[in-house]
């Protein structure tokens, strides 16, 4: 049976990645078939290389406008066919062409309980506002930043006075628990993004029941 | 010993309200001693009665204007030498004067993980956006709407197709914990709020250690 191909970006240290490859990769009908970063220095490809799938660089340096080099990393998933994209700690917005072209088939994962802190430092700006319980988000990315419709999220709680080191390890640890499940709910069909209608919410439409639930 | 002293307010059911009487009030301490709504058909006023409180209604139509509803209002706590003002379901925004003069001395407690889904229909907002964690906020009050320090906050999970009265009935439960958990907290003096510099975020104070902590 064709598996269920990934393809998944990095701009840092590629733990997300290193979550994926141990979990899901070669398990249970599912191949990271490519990895593609924005930056030759993201160790993340190293750990792509030593798990024996192909990787390639993409900085937009590379390319007379990011457009073009968006077109080219889609050209790159498009040719190895992947089924689905999932964003592993990559670092920048990606053209709204890129975001139509895998509508529905691309994921992120988000450290914060969206729509709650959206954006860069979201551990942060938890810790600033003062919350109480933060969490980590997988969802289908879409025009927005950190927008599309929820997947999966983990609530976490947090001390009066927390220390951000220890609650980025805790946020970190969740992230690689949900993004293999998301990954392993949606190459098995249990979870997919139904589309509504023009300015209308999307759903995640659960399939086969709800064995599929968090 | 003088008892930590409360004053309510109420627009609805007050089933918040009946929390406070039964789990804090003349427990540890502490006395519920006056209940205020906006108006007379707010079902809380009879629970107050009942638990021997002493009651007022305070309409908006029957004070020249908003502003000076509100000063009566703030008269009727203050000749109640109240040390806490607890919103309970209290459905009308209070003026400034009002926020100030119990800066630092008014919780609410919201139906959200803030600062998502601040305002009314907090619970629709939450699953119309397709989030799976939501939950119950207990904060301070400021001129905001719902953006207070905050100073408990419980997580509550969503299945993929909620029914929002299960729901409701879950954020209620827990709003039925965590407000009387709050004034506890407060009129033991585990938590305070202080204030930080202008423009800067206030902070939850946590006194002797530990030991309050949720």
């Amino acid at each position: 049976m064709r598996p269920f191909r990934v393809g998944v970006l990095v701009s840092g240290s590629g733990t997300n990645l290193q979550a994926v490859l141990d979990s899901v990769h070669r398990e249970e009908g599912i191949e990271v078939v490519c990895v593609a970063a924005n930056r030759a220095e993201a160790e993340g490809l190293a750990r792509a290389e030593t798990a024996g799938v192909e990787t390639a660089v993409f900085p937009v340096a590379e390319h007379a406008t990011r457009t073009a080099r968006d077109e080219a990393l889609a050209e790159f998933l498009t040719a190895h066919e992947v089924d689905l994209v999932v964003l592993a700690g990559f670092m920048e917005l990606l053209s709204p062409g890129f975001v139509g072209r895998f509508e529905g088939r691309m994921i992120n994962v988000h450290p914060s309980l969206l729509p709650a802190f959206p954006g860069v430092r979201a551990i942060e700006q938890a810790i600033e506002y003062g919350v109480r319980v933060t969490g980590v988000t997988v969802h289908f990315v879409d025009e927005g930043v950190d927008t599309g419709s929820i997947l999966l999220q983990e609530a976490i709680e947090l001390p009066y006075a927390p220390d951000i080191e220890r609650v980025e390890q805790t946020i970190h640890a969740a992230e690689h628990r949900l993004l293999p499940e998301a990954i392993r709910l949606i190459a098995r069909g249990a979870l997919r993004e139904e589309r509504g209608e023009a300015g209308k919410r999307r759903r995640i439409v659960i399939e086969g029941g709800r064995h599929g639930e968090h």
